[in-house]
């Protein structure tokens, strides 16, 4: 398989999609979540299907009406009420994916997080990766962790990297390169990521993560600018050359996060990784095509090979 | 004053001096340093002066062969004499500015951080400030400490507040607009910084820093995209308008450093605050022009009012 090389090419994967694919929306009814299924549906993806639970309004059951086969309506009032349906959706594996509406994160997150009925198997942690098309770079980049864990441990980067890995598979790139982020080559123990990052590197030349490289600690020039990385004489096949880039923190990795959004006009998707399934959890201002563009994110990275 | 709008307005403020300027240049002798000066030489900075202390290679005897009266040479063979030459040139008023040509970092800063003849006046802490120019945004934003404080305390986020302060007026800023950045708008006890901005901010609206507006905690798009402030609904002076971003850790400062340059395309100059006067401290695989802007960001903020 090729990899995916923009937006585009994501859709294109996520419409020609030969698997049934239901997604569960808690409270839609705002106009770019509802104008994100109506591309998936207009453009003949065929397998798709939209269970919304919550209020719909007016645009959502006018959609309903011209795909009646391919949207199912839960009526349901309360957010927490509606939170706690989809996530049972998901559990009784009725839907494949769960995304994010109107409803406040904390009330949906709750119900996920819910240890008898909710989403998040044993031993696995939650969190977030981010896709990113930059005009600068030459491919998409995929990163964490800008949303959920503020400042990972050892087992929570593990996890980071298998979850990120797996993304990166399914969208193509057979053997990812990982750059573990920190602001200097160096590794010093008042800085204990980066005696981490060396426990990664050893796991991942012991096979831990299958076909990968993974190095660091670099700063993110490095890990995208060959030429940056020539300069330090650092040689790699991951510096210049980052598929994943893994941050030490969440001041970090947000700074990443809106820095190559603004200043580097940057395309961005993101979803919530390790549950039981892809998690659509876009901020409540995002754009149709932002929301979108993580929706296919989700259901490219939760199809089953 | 206008605001210096971009960086051939600060080589034109730093050409167009009228003040005696001397630069203290430690282990001149690569050619992006030579020709540095060369630069600066032929516009016919009248007022600068260059005491250049190491071994000279050819290029720079023969600078010295061009401009005699402009360049002293001090011909010492080892980087520790050196170093501590040049910061004696600076502790005796014979320098206004100290710069780094091929030495080691460490080496240099042990001189200047010497008790007894160094360059840190009582109660001062040494930082970083950056300026960038980048494509995205309509001005130009100073930040801090990409490259010295890796977790700033209340009294070190005191004092970099303080010096990007001064910067920035001297950059024709009157009343510079200050971000203090974090990975959201809430403080929190888990994020000790949050709580210090807290105590910058009053600190602020009592009159300690000057005229100035300090607001956060925000995220770097909130500070530099009105936009996404206004969809936020965060009403400040500050966001979408600052002059300065504040970071809390090196990691995140870093990141930005690095996003910014590589992914927005932006031109950049550095220099160590807090010692008695400015010091340029490149990188060595810094080029020509980084180096010339560094030196002139430096020398402008050296100039007394």
């Amino acid at each position: 398989m090729t990899p995916i090389a923009n937006f585009d090419e994501l859709l294109q994967r996520f419409h020609s999609c030969s698997q049934k694919i239901s997604i569960a929306v808690v409270c839609p009814g705002d106009d770019a979540t509802t104008g994100a299924m109506e591309q998936v549906l207009c453009h003949g993806t065929a397998t798709f299907h939209a269970i919304c639970v919550g209020s719909p309004d007016k645009t959502l059951q006018e959609l309903h009406t011209q795909y009646p086969d391919r949207i199912t309506i839960h009526h349901v009032a309360s957010a927490e009420e509606a939170s706690a349906i989809g996530v049972r959706l998901v559990h009784e594996s009725q839907a494949d994916i769960l995304m994010k509406g109107t409803v406040n994160t904390d009330t949906l997150l709750r119900e996920v997080l819910n240890k008898e009925c909710g989403l998040l198997p044993e031993g696995h942690v939650l969190s977030h990766a981010t896709l990113v098309l930059a005009p600068a770079y030459g491919k998409m980049l995929l990163f964490s962790d800008a949303a959920v864990i503020p400042r990972p441990t050892l087992p929570q980067l593990q996890a980071m990297v298998r979850y990120d890995l797996e993304i990166c598979r399914k969208l193509g790139v057979s053997r990812p390169q990982v750059a573990l982020i920190h602001f200097s080559e160096k590794t010093n123990p008042k800085f204990p990521h980066t005696i981490d990052y060396l426990t990664l590197i050893q796991m991942a030349g012991e096979g831990a993560f299958g076909e990968t490289d993974i190095a660091g600690p670099m700063d993110v020039k490095t890990a995208c600018d060959r030429h940056s990385a020539e300069v330090k004489g650092i040689d790699s096949t991951v510096t210049g050359n980052a598929d994943i880039l893994i941050f030490p923190n969440l001041e970090a990795s947000n700074t990443f996060y809106k820095t190559v959004s603004f200043f580097g006009g940057a395309t961005m998707a993101g979803m919530i990784t390790g549950a039981k399934v892809p998690i659509v959890l876009p901020s409540r201002a995002d754009s149709m095509q932002s929301k979108l563009y993580s929706m296919a994110l989700a259901c490219v990275a939760g199809i089953q090979n």
